[in-house]
Order: structure tokens, then C-alpha cells, then sequence
């Protein structure tokens, strides 16, 4: 794990508090997940027993205060807490933690709770504080995690340059006669290899299989002249993730559709991504590559929206969908990924992320985007 | 993923139906997770996209249905949802998932959501169902998952079997001069090795380490005369979890002190086990674990909760714990692990798992309970 500043944690806490009360929340409840990394440095562990950061919004007088169960306080010893004036409470297995938590919530109206927050807990807290308002905290963080300072976007970039080195080393890996599940095992220790603490997830979709957009991995063998979509990606130390796609021609080219097709895709994912700057809204990304497919008559074979936001989840705001208004703003990193996807077929995507700068964008992979042929 | 008879699936379903509707719920709802796999026989992809299992209690007409987005529709071709009568219902990104549940759902006055539903899923029901109670599916689904059967049973004793050929390999990874990271790589390494799919938790807690009863693992140093807590798990193929824990002295013999209360909870934790039959409050089995331990002086030490219930889930119903009044049924699998926790000083666990049986209980772990010197 890599330690976040404790002045840029301090602030993110404070900015959080003032999001909220421009909300009209009055506490912040935040159980483990990547939402307490942002704020205090680290996910906490998710087991069944309530880990809270309890965050009152700013004009509230009591200080944030982390409820702990006693057996993983000592887990916490390397966060800045103190300095962070983030009060510890622990509490045993037999005693109530939603009534500590209201102990230092200070009678809210409304509280917003993290997106991720189990159902048992939110119920918990719901009984505990009859007549409270239950929203969601994503409206409030999200406008924080969303704009990434300058540390996030150094994080990305590197990030982004490890899984580069993975699809570098693409040819040692895929080869017709190889399964998907061999080809997937190497990428994996690959991702390790690189940089990354772990893979979150490797699609390798080969022939037929690249059609379904979230397949993972086959026994299926990779047969000479398959076209492979390889979209792999995960964390770093630092907890900020990689997620770039790639399509490769195995051992030769493809045939003339294939190759008319995959010319519009990439066409359509260099439109998208020449599109981004700040001001435009996010569904204009997606209809710039959207438009190209659709005039060659490829509309219906991009099943998905073009983008999600990245950061500490691999998945989270802002997304590149139909729909979605909000304007781009520097520091937001996000994927532009159009694919094309032909039942029973192939299939192919093109996925870098990019990060919106003062002009335009800088994109965080470089891998060539062309078909390459293994 | 080992596959569950489409029967047992078939059963689970109908008996949730039924148990809900002694609850008085019209409608569970099932997001992903081990609940997901116990009903269906695959947890879904935990993404922020909708996945749902609509299933009508007893009584109502509408059958199963599930709820997944178009994208995740071609990872479900393994599943036996059609000889289930399961309906599938697609939708995109375009669409709204709550709505389609709310047309399934058959008009309810009351709906149970899983333990682990996300917040942002909780909410999007509630704001869509409006005036609908909400209640944990916890109590409907822990009725049938506590209750192992006879299948799951045997998966539990082949965990257990698996974890107890890491622990006999101690002697390679645990010795004075290596750090807790270094041991606890080579334990995930065999975890997997001797059959499981990954290792879910691997405590190496070492000298004053061991006084953490959640500790992991540290650069720390092991050195000889340290009393080591390896406490670890993981899943097998088939879903199902071990967990446990033995205590080493490595190198030498310990001191006095620590043999003499090392004598006592062995005790302690034999005579939980042989506490465990048919009809006994889950709270006695703790008091029986906690008893000799007071009685010696040693009750402050044991700061948690002598066990938990296992199956999917490495920690589920029942808990071991003072205040839990459940009757103990034959098929019931859970932990007994009391410990003694010096701070600053050491520590020392003792965990089986144990399967209550007609008369008694069959320990599925048999490793020496005594502080094996390594």
C-alpha cells in the first residue's frame, strides 16, 4: 500500500464534509470499500462486523470518528488518524455498533451512506435512526473522486504504462493452439510482473468468444486467423487501476470484413477520444463514437456505452453513456473503448484511458491500436 | 466451479419460497454473492450493473426470474436456469433494472434484499417500490444455508482435509530468521497447491504479532522461541470454505508462563467441541470455551467470540457467541476457536470446524491441537 499524504487526506475530508452539506446531508457514513481509502487511506476490512467512518458534514461540531470492532483496531496502526483529528471507537461482539455510531452522529435529518454499504448495515443504521433520511454518499463523494489531482493522475499514468508493458509482451503469450485459460494464466502473472498487485480481470475472447463483451476466459484453442480481444487491467500498491483492450490477429490477418469493420472501430475510438476536452458532455463522447459505426451501418453491433470512469474502482463516475450531461472537467479520467461485436463470430474493442487536460486530453496508453497480427 | 445438482437448486428455491412466506415476504431479492450461488449455482459479477434474483414466496403465481444486464447474459450459459424455470430478462444501458424487477415482482407489500446488497441497489428498489417495507434476506436464506446437507458436508470435510495438508508442511515455511511475509507467501502458495482456488485469509502472527487476533502478515522477523498464530482458509472449487488455525513455538520450547496457558486453552477448546450435540444453545458452546479460561485467570484474554458458521461464506450463521439462543441442529458447520492474547507479548488460537452430527460432532480438522514445536 502506498501512503497518501496526510494533508492531501485532510483536505479530502474537509472538501467531503462541505460537498455534503451543500447537499443537505448532515453525516457521511463510509464502511470499507474504496470510498474510506480516498478518505482515510485505507479500505478496512469487510467483514460482517461494522467498520464506519462517521463524517459529519461541515457546521456540525463533532469531529469525524472511525467505529472499529476491537478485533481489527490493530489493523489501523499505520494510518494518520490522530493527525487527521479522526477520533478511533472501538466496540466487542457484544455490544450494538449502530448505537455508537448514533452516539457520534449528532441527530441528523438526512444521512447519506456509501453506495457499497451492505443492506444489513444499512438497515441497521435505518432502525437505529427512526425518521433519518437515507441517501446515498456517491452524489457527495464523487465529486471529489472524480477529478483527480495532480498524485491521482501520476498514479494512472503509471498505471496505465505497466498494463502497456503487459500488451508489449502480447506475442510471448498468445499463440494459436494455446487456450484462452493458458493465454489468461500468463497475462496474470504478467500483470504481477509489471507493477500491478494483482489482475482484476483478463478477458482473453478469441474467434466467437471476442463477441461477448464481458467473457473472461475458455478452454476453447485459438485457432490460426482468430481475431483475440485481450482487455486486462488491475491495481496498483497504490490502490489506482490499469484497464486497457487491445484486439490481435493471431498468425494471420483477417478476412476483408473483419478488416472494413475493425478500420471504422478505429476510427470511431480516435473520434471519441479527439472529442474529449473540458465542457463537453460526457454522452457527446459517446455519440462521437457511436456516429461512425453507425454510418457504416455497425450501430447495432456496439452493444455497449463507451466508457466508465477509473481511479481506485476500475469501474466508477463519470461514464461515457447515452444520457449522461455532465460536462468534462481536468483531471477526470475515464475509457474510451467502442467495440464491434458479431454473434457467433468475432469480435474487437480498442480501450485506452484517457485523463482531460486544460486543451484537449492526454491518453494514458500507447500500445498501437491497429490489429496487430501475431 | 464444481456444479450443484439442478435437484438441490430446485429444492433451495422452493424452500426459500416457502420460508418467506412464513417470514411474511412476498419477494427475495438476490444480488451477487454466495447467496446467488447457493440459489442458482453461481455468485454473478459483483459490477455496479443490476443482477437480481426475483423470487416470489410461496403462493404468489409469477415464477423465478432473473434480472441481468444483456452485457453479463452470455456468462449464465452454464447454469441450469431453464430446467430451474428460472426466467432470464435482459437489459442495457439505456434501460432502468429497478423497473424491470418492480414488473416481475408482482406487486409486494413486503421484500427481503440480501445481507450484501450494495446501498445504491437498496435505494433504487426502495425509490421504486414505493411504501414496500424492506427487510434483510439474511433470516430467510440463513434457515436453509446453516443447515448443511449432506453434499455440502462432504465439501466441508474436503476443505478441511485440504487446509490440514497445508498445516502438516509447516515445518518448510515456518523457521526463526524468515519474516511473517515470507512464511505467509509460501502458505498461500500451498493453500493452492493442495486444492483450493485461492487462499481467502493467511494470518502469520508472530511473538507480540499473535496478540491480534486479526493480524496478517508483517515484515516482522520470526524468531526462535516465538509462539507463531497461522490462521488460514480459503475456498475449495465447489464454493465451500476451511479455516484453521494452529499454534507453533518455533524452534525451542516456550516459556512457563505461556505452557501453562496454552495448557488451559487447549482444554477450553476441547471442551467446547464436546459440547456441541443436537439442542444445545450456540451460547453454551461459548460458555463452555470461555469457562476454563475465566477459571484461570485467563477470561480477559479471550476477547472475541469462540466461533462462526462456514460454508460459502468463510464467516455466516450461526455465530458462537454469548447472547445467540439457537438450538444447535444436526448439519450445522461452525468454528470453535477460542485464544489467549497478550498484548505486546503473544498469543495463541486453537480452531476446528465442526459439523454437529445426531450425537455429537465430527471435526473436520485433525492436525495436533498441542503447540507443536517446529
Amino acid at each position: 500500500m502506498t501512503a497518501v499524504p496526510v494533508e492531501l487526506l485532510a483536505d479530502r475530508l474537509r472538501r467531503a464534509g462541505e460537498v455534503a452539506a451543500s447537499h443537505g446531508v448532515d453525516v457521511v457514513l463510509i464502511t470499507p470499500g474504496t470510498d474510506l481509502r480516498y478518505l482515510i487511506g485505507a479500505e478496512g476490512a469487510t467483514h460482517e462486523r461494522l467498520t464506519c467512518l462517521v463524517l459529519p458534514a461541515a457546521g456540525h461540531l463533532a469531529p469525524p470518528a472511525l467505529v472499529v470492532p476491537a478485533l481489527e483496531a490493530p489493523g489501523l496502526a499505520g494510518l494518520p488518524l490522530e493527525h487527521l483529528g479522526v477520533e478511533v471507537l472501538t466496540w466487542t461482539d457484544s455490544e450494538d455498533p449502530y448505537l455508537l455510531v448514533s452516539d457520534l452522529a449528532g441527530g441528523p435529518t438526512r444521512m447519506a451512506v456509501a453506495d457499497t454499504m451492505p443492506a444489513a448495515h444499512v438497515f441497521g443504521l435505518r432502525d437505529t435512526f427512526p425518521g433519518v433520511a437515507q441517501s446515498l454518499a456517491g452524489p457527495v463523494l464523487r465529486e471529489l473522486r472524480m477529478r483527480k489531482d495532480a498524485a491521482e493522475v501520476a498514479q494512472l499514468r503509471a498505471a496505465g504504462a505497466a498494463i502497456d508493458r503487459v500488451h508489449a509482451r502480447m506475442a510471448e503469450f498468445l499463440k494459436a493452439g494455446r487456450t484462452e485459460a493458458q493465454v489468461g494464466a500468463d497475462i496474470t502473472a504478467a500483470i504481477v510482473e509489471e507493477g500491478h498487485t494483482g489482475a482484476a480481470f483478463v478477458i482473453v475472447g478469441s474467434g466467437p468468444n471476442g463477441a461477448s463483451p464481458h467473457h473472461d476466459v475458455s478452454d476453447r484453442v485459438i485457432e490460426t486467423g482468430d481475431v483475440v480481444v485481450v482487455d486486462i487491467g488491475g491495481p496498483l500498491p497504490s490502490g489506482y487501476n490499469s484497464d486497457c483492450t487491445r484486439s490481435y490477429a493471431v498468425g494471420a490477418g483477417p478476412v476483408a470484413a473483419v478488416r472494413e469493420a475493425y478500420a471504422v472501430l478505429l476510427d470511431a475510438q480516435e473520434r471519441a477520444v479527439r472529442a474529449v476536452r473540458p465542457g463537453v458532455p460526457a454522452e457527446d463522447i459517446d455519440a462521437a463514437a457511436r456516429e461512425p459505426l453507425t454510418a457504416a451501418g455497425l450501430g447495432e453491433r456496439f452493444v455497449h456505452r463507451t466508457g466508465h470512469g477509473i481511479g481506485l474502482d476500475v469501474h466508477e463516475e463519470p461514464y461515457i453513456v447515452g444520457g449522461n450531461p455532465l460536462p468534462l472537467e481536468p483531471g477526470m479520467a475515464f475509457s474510451v473503448e467502442p467495440g464491434v461485436y458479431v454473434e457467433g463470430e468475432w469480435g474487437a474493442r480498442i480501450e485506452d484511458i484517457v485523463v482531460v487536460t486544460e486543451n484537449g486530453c492526454e491518453r494514458l496508453n500507447s500500445r498501437p491500436r491497429e490489429l496487430v497480427v501475431l
